[in-house]
């Protein structure tokens, strides 16, 4: 059953012993929007706690580590945030879920109570609205919380799904004591020495066709090793490619094994992602998709381009 | 005299004939602050340009085309507009300035009649309450000149700069009409193929010491020249360091000719940029500084190093 914000805030006013579940392979949206969840719960005199997710990075594990449950917490009640489907609970996790906070279109109710708003760039911003209801004012540190799951599913701002509304859920979470420039410092600009080495050699290695139109980043096992890069240092990588002005089709190949590549394709509206992926068995969405085959990343991306030749007429 | 708001308001309704005025090196702010005020100055039926910049770049130049002032344009009144002093008059600018709205906080009220507010990230914010006081709403076209003049400054809300109000403003602009998702793209995540090569090459000879405290990137006239990088591919270079985690001094070393270097250093709290720029003839603020020095790149280095030794014991 679909419920409305007021329907919700009844809902966690009435529950107690809430396990706040997080979707795998988990980011700061998900994280810190159940971590201020969990903290206004507790504020409300409530048993609450965050389970677990095993995929936790340091970052967030730090900032949420006040909130993660301790062995024995006695859940009564199992809330999921941002969590879009049953397939996204976190590894590990065997109980059911009793309410879901979510914001991804594609959520078609899998618990037996939701609040569901697509219109959200995150759930933060949701979590936001049912905090204020339940019990304002946010703390500074919810403040924190919220502003790193706000800003982190937009990108600090930047990506399309950021509307007036999230600037102006921003400015309140700011006003209400958010460290918005360290936290920007920490989520936006804060890299390790690998990932910039291996972001050089990927610049360094860029091959740009059709006026530059046509952009492929290859990430070799080898460039890994030479930047001694770990998976930790190869988030969104996908994303470097379509730095160069202009560009409408961008792929970056990484080499998952010898033999084995895949790619990751990006596309502004003049190209079906997914279609030219589905050529090689892969799919995804119609701006972001991708596919794994077994050849090096040289061949694939010669296949890649010849198969876009074809889809993509000049 | 320095005016309030209101004050400023009615000058602006009293005058005709106006010719606004963009500071050196120009900006975002500058520029699309001043072509926003134009475009509403004009919709109040005045005569009003922008005085052609001789140092306009091309993205800016096409998003203020309409507004640049044609030969013979007959000025009454002239208005700067984030142009902190006299001497960041643009180059061949022979007359003097009426009224003046700035937000640095140096600005010490060159002009007769100045509005200076300092708490704002942007001069874009100042223009948007002007606007509103003038002749509201907004048009899109103007709203797309604020969001630029007000997120350029602000780093697109990363910068410490980006309060709650301003955030707000952004918030506000997005609802008359501002295009913000093309625009971040344009302005924030569009490099020019040389840039991302010579960015590749800086990551990749980057020098890191004391724990990766200590960040060195060399750019020389080959790199340039590898690179296919002109001036226009080097903005903001000096930032490329500071993006190493933990971070604390970031030294970038330009090579300007055979023998002669510039170096520019960025800080945090911890050490003063400026006190060791000025042990090699340079200067400027606690956290950001630099120095040219009449050696190359490496001999800078080593010489600078060797001085931060001294200056920040570890």
């Amino acid at each position: 059953m679909m419920m409305t914000t007021a329907e919700m805030t009844a809902a966690l006013r009435d529950a107690d012993g809430v396990l706040l579940l997080t979707h795998r392979r988990p980011d700061g949206d998900t994280l810190c929007s159940a971590a201020a969840l969990c903290s206004a719960l507790r504020r409300m005199g409530k048993a609450a706690a965050l389970y677990p997710n095993p995929e936790i990075t340091e970052t967030y594990r730090a900032m949420t580590a006040p909130y993660l449950s301790p062995d024995g917490f006695a859940a009564a009640c199992a809330v999921s945030v941002d969590v879009a489907g049953e397939e996204m609970l976190p590894d590990g996790y065997e109980g059911g879920v009793d309410l879901c906070i979510d914001h991804h279109p594609s959520n078609a109710g899998f618990a037996p109570r939701s609040l569901v708003v697509p219109t959200k760039a995150s759930c933060g911003e949701i979590v936001l609205e049912l905090i204020e209801a339940l019990c304002p004012p946010l703390t500074a540190e919810e403040a924190n919380l919220l502003y790193a799951a706000v800003s982190t599913d937009t990108g600090c701002f930047r990506y399309g799904n950021t509307t007036a509304e999230t600037l102006r859920a921003a400015a309140h979470l700011v006003e209400s004591g958010a460290e918005n420039y360290s936290l920007n410092r920490e989520l936006f600009q804060s890299f390790s020495f690998a990932r910039l080495r291996l972001e050089g050699m990927i610049y360094a290695s860029l091959h740009s066709c059709r006026g530059h139109r046509v952009n492929v980043a290859v990430v070799t096992l080898q460039m890994m090793a030479d930047a001694g890069a770990t998976e930790d240092d190869c988030e969104d990588l996908a994303a470097l490619p379509g730095r160069i002005r202009g560009s409408v089709v961008n792929i970056t190949i990484r080499e998952l094994a010898e033999g084995r590549s895949k790619a990751s394709v990006r596309t502004s509206e003049a190209v079906d992602a997914a279609a030219l992926c589905a050529l090689f068995g892969g799919g995804g969405h119609k701006m972001a998709a991708g596919c794994t085959v077994d050849v090096p990343p040289a061949e694939l991306e010669r296949r890649m381009l010849a198969a876009l030749d074809e889809v993509w007429k000049p």
